[in-house]
C-alpha cells in the first residue's frame, strides 16, 4: 500500500482526493492536515465521507508527512513551495495541485501570482504532471507540478493538431472556456454565492487569467515536439476567455484554430482517434457528436469532439472547432493527481480511477 | 389604446408577451388564440398572470384578430406565413416572432426550415425588426419578421465595427454563444428536461444552426451600410457555435474578430459608446467590465463590453472580443416585439419596457 | 414625491428596494448609505440598475437622512435600534427590515439575537408591519418593525383559521417551510456558496430559528382577535422547521393543523376566499390547485391553497394543509416595506407594486 | 458471475442500474431491452457509459432473458406483471422496480394505478424488497417488488419508533417529502422541463399520491412487528405531502409524529442508533446534526437525524421530527435493486455498492 499524506484538505480538491483515495485499492491515507481545522474529524466537515474516512485533520507540525510515500498539496499557491524541500529530502514524492511548480519561468510566476518563487532550484527539476504528454518524465519524477483545470482541457484538445507542424495557423488559437463554479474553490466569497452565480452566465478574467501563461507554455512545449520552426513557436498567438457557468462541476472548452491548406486536407477525426487510441482517459467521440460535461461527471475521463462548422455558404471551411469536456475536480485536479501517483509508483495507471460517470 | 391580438400564446414568448403587454400603458389585449387550449383561461396555464390577464384562449377561427391594430404570431415556424395575408389585407399590422419573415431568400428559408415559403410576395415587403439597425423602415412597415434571439445579440455586438469598413478582418468572425434553456421553448422534449440540462453544459448545432444564415444575412446587410467592397462582403466568414447553459433566461454571446492595423489604432471603446449613445436599450459597459446575463434578466436591455484579451506575451493584440448579454425572451423576442410595436404606432419607443432587471 | 432614504443598501433587500423604488410613481430616492462602499456608484455594485439608479453610496454620517420622509433600514440586526431615535425625533418615519422592532418582549429579543435591546421605549410604540393584519395601526405609525420572510407567509397562511376560535386544535401547528438561498443574504459564507447549496436540500435551524418566536407572537396575536380563551392562546403549540432549497428566490410554506369537528364541517376554501377577497396581494387559489413559488417571482403577491390530504383510507380527514408561496425578497421583505410606505403616506396601497411575476 | 438482464433500460433507473452493474464485481450484464431503441448501442444514448457498457439495446422478443440468473424490470407500471411469469417458470429471479408487486391488495393496485392486476397469484408470493425490514424473506424470494423512492425513506425513518408499540401516537404521522426532479423519470413532459422546474418549488399530488397507499401498507406492517393492538394499527393516520425541488437527485423526507409520554421519556437518539447499528447503508447522524441530500449523492446510503424542535416556550416537547435523506435513484431505486440482488445470490450485501457519495 502506498502511504499517502494530504496537506490542506479542506477545499474541493481535498475532499475529492479523499473520495478517490478512499476507493483506491493500493493507497492508504496516513494524514491530512489543516491548521484551522486541526482535531476535527474529516467526516464532520464532509458528511459524504462518514464511515469511509475515519481520520481527523491534524496540525501540519504534528502530521507524519515525512513517513509517507507521497504527499499531495491541496493548498493555496505558495504553500508547497515552502514545504516541499524537506519532504523531498526524505525521499517523499510531492504532487502539488496548486500552481507553485507549473510555470518554468520564476519571473512569469511572480508576475502572475504576485509572490517571488521561493525555490527555483526545485522548480527546475519539477515535472509538469500531464500524463498524456509527459508520461515518461512523470514516472521518473520526485516533484510534480499538476496542471490547472483549464490547461488540462486546452492542451489535450490542441495536442494532435499542434504536435505535428503545419496543420493549423499558430497565430489563430482561441480558447473559449466555460467552468462550473467549484473551480473557484471552497472560499467564502460573494461572487460565488448561489444567489450570485445561479441562473447567470458571465465571462471573467478576460484581460488576463493565471492559466493563460501556463497554457501558452504548454502549447509551445507541444509545438517543440513537432517540426515547427522556432519563430513559428514564438509567434504562437493564443487567446483565453474563461466563463463561469451555473453548474457545480465540469469544464467545457471550445477551442478554435484556422486550418492550413494542408490541415484542410487532413482527416482530423482520424488524427484525433489515432493519437488518443491508447490513452485510458481520453475519449474521442464519433464524427458529428458533441460532448456534454455531465458525460464525465465525477470521473477522470476527458471527451473530445472535432468539428468544422460552416463559416459561410460555399466558402472554404478553414475553421477547426475542438470541443473538450472534463470534470474540473477529477481530470482537472484530484483525479489527475491520483493518475500521476499511479505512474510514480508503477501501479496500473487506472487504479482507483475506473469510477463510471454519474448521469443524470 | 392599441388593440392587440396574439396567435399561439402557450409558449414562452407568448407568456412573456402577456407579461409585458399587461404592464403596457397603451396596449389592450383583445384576443389570444390556441387551437389546443381554446376555452382555457390564460391564468390557469400561467398562474403568474392570475388577476392580471383575464382572457381565455380562444379558437383561432373565432378570435376577432382582424379587428386588432396589431397581431403578434408567437407560433411555430410556418403559421404566420399562412395567416398574415388576410390580416394585412384588413390593415392589421403583423409581427411574426417566428422565422417566416426573417430570411429574404426563400431558397435559404426552405433549405433551413424544411418547408417551402408560402408567400414570397409578402416576404419581399417584410421588414427585419431590429430597431437599432432598421428603425426607420420599421416605422413604415406593415409586416415585421422579428429577429431570432441569437441574431439580435450577435448583430448588435458586431454593429459598430462592421458598419464601418476596414476595422476588422471580415473573414475572422466567430460567435461563441451561450443560451439559457428557455430558448428551446416550452415543448415536451427529453433534451431540455431539468434532469438532462441542469448541472450540464454542451455545444449543439455546431454543424449548422438556423440562426447562422440569418446572422450571415444580417452581417452582410450591416457591411452594406459601410464602404466595404462587394467582394469583401461576399468573402465574409462567420462561424456560429451555440451552447446550452443551465439557466432559464439569458444569452451571452462572446464574439471574436481580428482587428486590422487600422482597427488596432482605433479607440474601439469610444466607437461603441458613441454608436449606442442614443439607443435606449443598448448599454455599453465601461472599459474592463464584463457583463453578466442576470444584469438584464426580465428586461429589454442589452449590455455590451469590448475587450482585447492578451494573445501572447509581447505580441500585437489583434484580437477583439465583444461580450453581449440579453434576456432571450425579452430583447431576444417578446420585448423586441413590443419595442417594434411602439415604433409601428408612434408610441414612445420605451413604452411598457422600462421594467428594471431582476437581480438577484 | 415621498423622499426616501435607505441605510445599508448593499444586501439583497437593499437592491430589491432600489429595484422597486426606481419604478415607484411617488417615491424619490434621496440617499443610500454604506460605510464600506461609500463613494461607489450603486450601479457599479448592481449593474442591473445601470441607467436607472444614479446615486452613489454615501457615508452614513454625511447622508441627508433626516431630510427624508421615510428611511428604510436594510441593515444587520442592531443598527436601526441605534439610529432610529434621532430620525424619529425629526419626524422621519422609519421602516426597519431587520428584527429590531419585531419582538415585543425585549427579553425574547436578547435571547434570540444575543444583544440587549437598546431602545425598549421605541419598541413599545413600534408597529408590526403586516398590512393584512395591522393595516390601521400601520397607517398611524411612525416606526415599523417589518415582519421576517418566513413569518409573513406563515401568519398569512394560518390567519383565516386562527382568527376565529374553535376551527383548529391550537396545539397541532407545524410549519414545514422551504426557502430559496437569497434568504440567507448577500454575505460571504461557505454554506451558501453555489457549490454547497446547488443540487442539495437540507433542513436547518431545527433546534430553534429566530423566526420561531416571531411567528409564535404573531399567531397568538391573531388568536387574540378571536374568541379563544387565554389558556388556549397560551397553550398554542407551534413547530417551525425551515429548509434550504436550491433556488434564488421564493418561500414555500407547508402548514399543518388538525381540524376540530367544527372545523371539519366548515367550508375552509370559502373561508379563505372571503377573508382575503379585498386583499390586493393575497390570492387564494381554486380548490385543488397547488401554488408554485415562480408564480409570484419578483412580485408582491402571496398565493395560498388549502387542502385536506387523505390521512388514511376511510378515516376522518382532520388534517388541514395550507400551502403558501411568496417571493422572500418582495412580499417577504422589500415589497412589503414599500406596501407599508404606501400606507404610511396615504398612497394607493399597490403603488409601485403592480409588477407582474416573472415566469419562466 | 451473476448473469443479469434488464428490461426497459432507457430511463433513469435503467442508466443507474447500468452504472452500478458496470462496477459490480460479481455481475455480468447479458442483455438490456428496449422496443423503441432496439439496435442502438447503450453508450450512444448514455455517453457516460462509453467504454464501460458495450451492449446495444435489444428487442425484448430476441433477448436471452430466460438464460439470465436475474432480470430487473426498469419499465413503466404494468410490464413486469405481463412478463414475470414465464421468467419465473424458468427459474429466473425477477426484481421489479415499478409498482406491479408493491401493493398486496389488487383492489388497491387497480384503484391507484388504473389497471387491473394481471397476476394476483404471483402478487401473493412477491416479497417487498426493503432489506432493512425484510432481509430474510428477500433471501428466499423468487420475485421482488422493489419499494418506491419515497416509501423507502419514509419507512426507514419511522421504523425504530413504530416497530415498538407506544412511543408515538399512530394518528399523528405526517411525511413532508421533497424530491429531486429525476424522480419524475426521463419522460418528455412540460412539467419537468428545466425552464419549468428550475428556480421553483411546489407541492404536488397532495390530494393523493400512489406512494401513499404503499407507505400506509408498509407502516402497518411495521406496526405488526410490535405490540400494537389491531385497532391501533387500523387507526393509523398517515398524511403524505410530496414536493418537487430543483435538484436532479435526492429525497429529503421530513417526518413528524407526536410522542406519547412514554416516548418523551425514551432516548430516541439511542433507539435509532442501536436499531441501525448493523445496517451497512443506514447512517444515524449525531444528535443535533441535519442531513443534506448531497451527502448521499450517487451512493446507496440513507442518513437519518432525529430532532425535537421547540413547539412553544416552556411547553412539553412532544413533537418528534425525523429527517431522512437518500439518493432517489440509488437507495430509492437501482441501488436498492442491486442490494436485493446481492441478498438473492448470497453475495456480500454491499458488493458493488461501496461507491463514496459525490460531494460537491
Amino acid at each position: 500500500m502506498i502511504k499517502v499524506g494530504i496537506v490542506g484538505g479542506t477545499g474541493y480538491t481535498g475532499v475529492e482526493l479523499l473520495r478517490l483515495l478512499a476507493q483506491h485499492p493500493h493507497a492508504e491515507l496516513m494524514a491530512i492536515t489543516s491548521r484551522k481545522e486541526a482535531g476535527l474529524p474529516v467526516a464532520e466537515l464532509f458528511p459524504s465521507l462518514r464511515g469511509r474516512v475515519n481520520l481527523a485533520f491534524s496540525d501540519p507540525s504534528q502530521a507524519p508527512l515525512d513517513q509517507c510515500d507521497v504527499v499531495f498539496f491541496a493548498t493555496p499557491h505558495g504553500v508547497a513551495m515552502e514545504q516541499a524541500r524537506s519532504l523531498l529530502a526524505k525521499g517523499v514524492r510531492v504532487i502539488d495541485l496548486a500552481a507553485d511548480f507549473r510555470l518554468q519561468d520564476p519571473v512569469e510566476f511572480e508576475r502572475w501570482y504576485k509572490m517571488p518563487h521561493g525555490c527555483t532550484d526545485l522548480l527546475a527539476q519539477a515535472v509538469y504532471g500531464l500524463p498524456e504528454i509527459n508520461r515518461q518524465a512523470i514516472q521518473q519524477a520526485q516533484l510534480i507540478g499538476l496542471p490547472g483545470c483549464y490547461p488540462t482541457s486546452v492542451q489535450l484538445g490542441y495536442l494532435p493538431v499542434l504536435e505535428r507542424a503545419g496543420l493549423i495557423d499558430p497565430t489563430s488559437l482561441i480558447a473559449d472556456c466555460k467552468s462550473g463554479v467549484s473551480g473557484a474553490g471552497r472560499k467564502a466569497e460573494v461572487g460565488t454565492l448561489f444567489s450570485e452565480s445561479s441562473d447567470n452566465f458571465k465571462a471573467y478574467g478576460v484581460s488576463g487569467h493565471r492559466h493563460w501563461p501556463e497554457i501558452t507554455q504548454g502549447l509551445k512545449a507541444i509545438m517543440a515536439r513537432g517540426d515547427w520552426t522556432g519563430s513559428e513557436r514564438e509567434g504562437l498567438k493564443f487567446a483565453f476567455i474563461p466563463h463561469l457557468t451555473p453548474m457545480i462541476r465540469g469544464i467545457h472548452s471550445t477551442l478554435y484554430a484556422r486550418l492550413t491548406p494542408k490541415g484542410q486536407q487532413t482527416d482530423i477525426q482520424a488524427l484525433y482517434e489515432s493519437r488518443f487510441a491508447d490513452e485510458p482517459f481520453v475519449d474521442v467521440l464519433p464524427a458529428g457528436a458533441t460532448p456534454e460535461t455531465r458525460s464525465v461527471r465525477a470521473s477522470n475521463y476527458v471527451r473530445i469532439a472535432v468539428h468544422k462548422p460552416p463559416v459561410s455558404a460555399g466558402a472554404d471551411q478553414d475553421l477547426l472547432c475542438i470541443l473538450v469536456v472534463e470534470d474540473n475536480l477529477v481530470k482537472g485536479a484530484s483525479g489527475q493527481a491520483v493518475q500521476v501517483m499511479n505512474l510514480l509508483f508503477n501501479l496500473p495507471e487506472t487504479a482507483g480511477l475506473t469510477l463510471v460517470p454519474v448521469l443524470p
